[in-house]
């Protein structure tokens, strides 16, 4: 009954049996994430154990910055430029009051995995700690490039623009053999979507030009964005991704399309239905290129971000100012995307994220009306951001099994923007092993180790590997 | 700790005791389900297993389908005109792929209840169950009236267009002594609600004909159901049913109904606040006549159906394309409707399902602002659909006794097609035991079994008896 | 495995431990409920457990009442002017039904507490209860205040109009040193809001006289609430609640407001985005009272009250015609309203109560993008009222720690117009060390009770008191 005992959240036998015997050993496919390639390539050791936990300037981790501000924690000692100690303190004393909380287990399970370190986080050891940790942090271990190595990790997938010029998957790439691991890009036309911004039509312009078309309306956006799918593929790129925080189906004309990115080109300002047409309208126009190239398109839906808007005027965007989606319509939205696409048999290997756990169970028995041809086209994606949670994971493994096939899930990823985040997987098999081994006692599955591993085995890897076709 | 072995679900000793004493031993009511009385009346032997199982044309599980298309299987092989033993075959492999998936349970409940076969249903065993169950299929206890009659059923309630003529529930009540079960009518007037069809005027002239009352506006229309109902009730009804995929409360005058229906038979188009007029204005007046005659009536609400257009167009309704409604809304419409007919104290015996089970505590708590007069008058129906889960029905259990008494619970159904789905009362009924048995290991109830046993009783049978007043 | 047993609902040995050495022993502070001051000063007995317990005319315990109405007990033995007797058997024999329901445990366990009486509530043992209870009514020990103070209870806010007078606060202030608690004022300002009622313009001359101010637009109004207080401040004021049944975040400028006031003084008809604009405005200026003041603000929100109209008419609010609120965007106005006084820096210490669960996460991350400089300053509420049971309170604490820090916690409170609710609080109390007990067993968190008790004892009291600042 230890922290994170051998054991931990492996509360029966067959559970037992499957995570040491069968998931343990897997490698993994860490498909979705925020790790910034040039970052990989340089290789560079941290300086200090906040530096590569909390924050890093205005890069790190906003999942303890939002943490840290519920405690009371001064904005010095978490974004601003306190001192790294004080801020290693003002988090172990957050970590303190963190009960139930994810980041309780992940901070001590990262201690544990990274820097052998068995001591409970608290404002008492964090001296020891701390020194400790920085110390290991000046090893060959703790570059980059090692901490994904020894992670067992044999592919990574990055978040890109469609106008990257993917240099440092290329430099990666050159060194596969050597590393042990694939760095491979997968497309998030983010700005693409931002229709609004003052800086979309620079950012078409910059688009273009990557992919020498001239964009001057949605046709040859669309022209553009498969001259850049071409470009990723050659770069081993098999995913695309969507932040739709909110979505409204509205379907217009291809001709109203090229009126809608002309308008915009021109900074005209444009109404609510003509942006909710051009979201839809680019969705359509991507998942028909998804498609096409054998891709797999995610979605990420229901998220509410920057609410505080003078904490963004200061900080900016993705700083821990966000928040589940409150859409209550989007999964009708979703359905009618879906509808709509399948008129045109033009559903492209699909997972779908949703940040508002109220939507999943619309979302995994919608999906079901659009299966065809190959073994779980559609998915619904694993437990998502606030819902990264021992309970959320099991809700959506449950959701996922009571409505499909759970035997043919990819399986978890880690989202991240850090380097230590690689035991989440872990996390999530235990989860998963518990699950099946609860299925198990109570009868609703036979005790074939033979059968139940092969599973849990296919979920931690082998199922990714195929799906996506690494 | 194996497959579904004589404890399975029953994770406590309380609930031990309380199913094989208590729960194993009633007679099933099953008040809703979509069997063919002339298949009944009929008694056919199946000629396979995949027949009585899987298809038979276009009839069949779409439960089952919609699991093989999420395992990849081409359409041939499940509602085409494949090889029935390649179906069989494509099955088990799907189900090797469905742990944690209800289906996984029932087929395995399916075979060992009624052909007494213990192995996994995988693609290992598929000859050798495919053999032996189809050698079996050719006795007389696979006819439908024994396989009705040895899993201990007293009442089934079909699904009935009130233009029906009941002829084969007539027959079927002539052979009801040797049967020792009554087939009785329930109503489900979907065809008098689609006033959109193009079939619709033809529908209200076959349904005037039966009647024998000229359909012309909304109130003969009324006249007409009401002469059903006095039919249906001659011949054992005692339920009606309604699908409300979605629901939108708009209240016009008795006149503005008559003009409605006047437009609709002279086949003018329809505005959506007409239709919608049209939907309340008729649910009123079933609740008025269900009332009336002392039915109760059924809502199956938030549903979407048809998603798939392409698969509708080839193969029809009904065929694995239907999944959870997305109407955010929807419980605050059903509310409005509640309220409108308290007023004139017309709420009649009420079961409410939503597909979505978000839905559920608001449900459950707002028909406690309307009990009147009887136990439990308006009861949250039973886990229904997508929702027939363990943890479905744990889900409603739960809100039902937290929101009113449990106690009072008229229980189970199987809203099936098939003669094989008697188990599912088996397994609502541990699932039920194993809940009970979690409140008195935790000191939340007495043990005491003669108290506990006997609502177990209730709820598995007494209650269905009483409240429908079979 | 007795009912109530001394660890019931303890399911784990850390849980055991964490209750009965560290839970156990806390006081009371009751920052929320219903109770008369004037009753508490006047401190009767009880003629008998009908007039404490069920109903005392129309004041009393609609939570029983409405189950009453379930099991089909006619009103004039729920709110009616019945026999006594005869109201408790009635009750006794819902009682029996109510298993898994919230209200059989609190029934016993107040029954063991106050009464120290074991025996099943049921119609067999109702007699005897009856009589036992009754002889004990008589005693001092079942006047009010030692109900409160033998509850181990240090303080009681009461809900109250900002045009209360206070006086039985000020005689009980008095005697604050004899009885051992205090009694403090909380303000609720639905009169305030009720800009639609017929009596609206009456009362803000009623408010006005009381605060001195002469309310004739929006501007005077909130001058004479900033009066109130002001007013209620220097009774020990410290929190404010409002309920929020619905909300529509509608901002319009300050003259806007005042002239809608100037209306609705005048009784002229408003317009729908004018109730709004009115509810959204004046919400705004009692948030920024609440931030001058220091105060805490709670908000109760998505009630759906009254819908039984009939029932209304003849016995008025609160009587157990209330549900759960439908309204989907609830949280999405919220959002907005938090997002818009985050602006001009705003935000009081605030309460978030939803009745609707599928709310929850929305809120708890919601809240989390305005944290700032104090700890937990924004908490999601202790679940309310339907959601008040096992699964509810573990849901709201699960929500909780995973999405800020539950070891901040200000915890749990009655909501209750009854002096034999305080075992509630027990409950509570249980289910926390019951869920912190699975986290330890689970491996999640250390197993160090000086660590862990200390958490129990500031969510069972410490907590409030610090942060609401008694």
């Amino acid at each position: 009954m230890t922290l994170l005992n051998k054991d931990f959240l492996l509360t029966n036998e067959p559970a037992k049996r499957l995570f040491h015997e069968h998931a343990a050993k897997m490698p993994i496919i860490d498909f979705h994430c925020h790790l910034d390639p040039k970052e990989i390539y340089e290789n560079k050791n941290y300086p200090n154990l906040t530096r590569i936990w909390i924050n890093d300037g205005l890069f790190g981790d906003h999942y303890k910055w939002r943490l840290m501000r519920a405690n009371g924690v001064p904005e010095e000692l978490i974004t601003g430029d306190g001192d790294d100690y004080e801020k290693m303190v003002a988090w172990a004393k957050t970590i303190e009051k963190a009960i139930g909380n994810p980041l309780f287990e992940w901070t001590h399970l990262e201690l544990k995995r990274f820097f052998s370190i068995d001591d409970t986080f608290n404002e008492k050891n964090v001296k020891k700690i701390w020194d400790k940790a920085n110390k290991m942090l000046t090893t060959e271990d703790f570059k980059p490039r090692n901490l994904i190595k020894n992670s067992n990790v044999k592919v990574v997938c990055t978040t890109d623009d469609p106008a990257s010029d993917l240099h440092y998957h290329e430099l990666l790439q050159k060194e596969e053999q050597k590393n042990g691991f694939k760095v491979l890009p997968a497309m998030r036309p983010d700005k693409a979507f931002a229709i609004t911004a003052p800086t979309y039509a620079e950012y078409l312009q910059e688009l273009g030009n990557t992919a020498q078309v001239s964009i001057t309306d949605f046709k040859s956006l669309v022209k553009a964005l498969e001259k850049r799918f071409e470009f990723f593929q050659a770069h081993g790129g098999k995913l695309s991704d969507h932040g739709l925080n909110t979505f409204h189906f509205v379907k217009v004309t291809p001709e109203e399309l090229d009126r809608i990115v002309t308008k915009a080109i021109n900074k005209q300002e444009l109404r609510i239905f003509e942006v909710d047409a051009y979201v839809t309208g680019l969705v359509e126009a991507l998942m028909r290129l998804n498609n096409k190239f054998g891709w797999t398109m995610q979605f990420h839906i229901n998220a509410l971000r920057n609410a505080n808007k003078p904490m963004f005027t200061k900080i900016g965007a993705d700083t821990g100012f966000d928040s589940m989606g409150t859409q209550a319509d989007i999964a009708d939205n979703m359905m009618r995307l879906l509808s709509d696409m399948q008129n045109e048999d033009n559903i492209p290997k699909t997972i779908l994220y949703s940040l508002n756990p109220n939507d999943w169970m619309q979302l995994a028995t919608g999906m079901g009306d659009f299966y065809e041809g190959s073994a779980q086209k559609l998915q619904l994606g694993c437990a998502w951001w606030f819902n990264d949670t021992r309970e959320g994971m099991e809700r959506q493994l449950r959701t996922m099994a009571q409505q499909s096939l759970l035997a043919n899930f990819v399986g978890m990823l880690t989202d991240s923007r850090s380097f230590l985040s690689y035991p989440r997987h872990e996390y999530f098999r235990r989860v998963l092993c518990n699950l099946i081994g609860e299925w198990v006692e109570r009868g609703q599955l036979p005790e074939d180790y033979d059968y139940l591993g092969q599973i849990v085995e296919d979920i931690s890897y082998n199922n990714a590997k195929n799906y996506f076709g690494f």
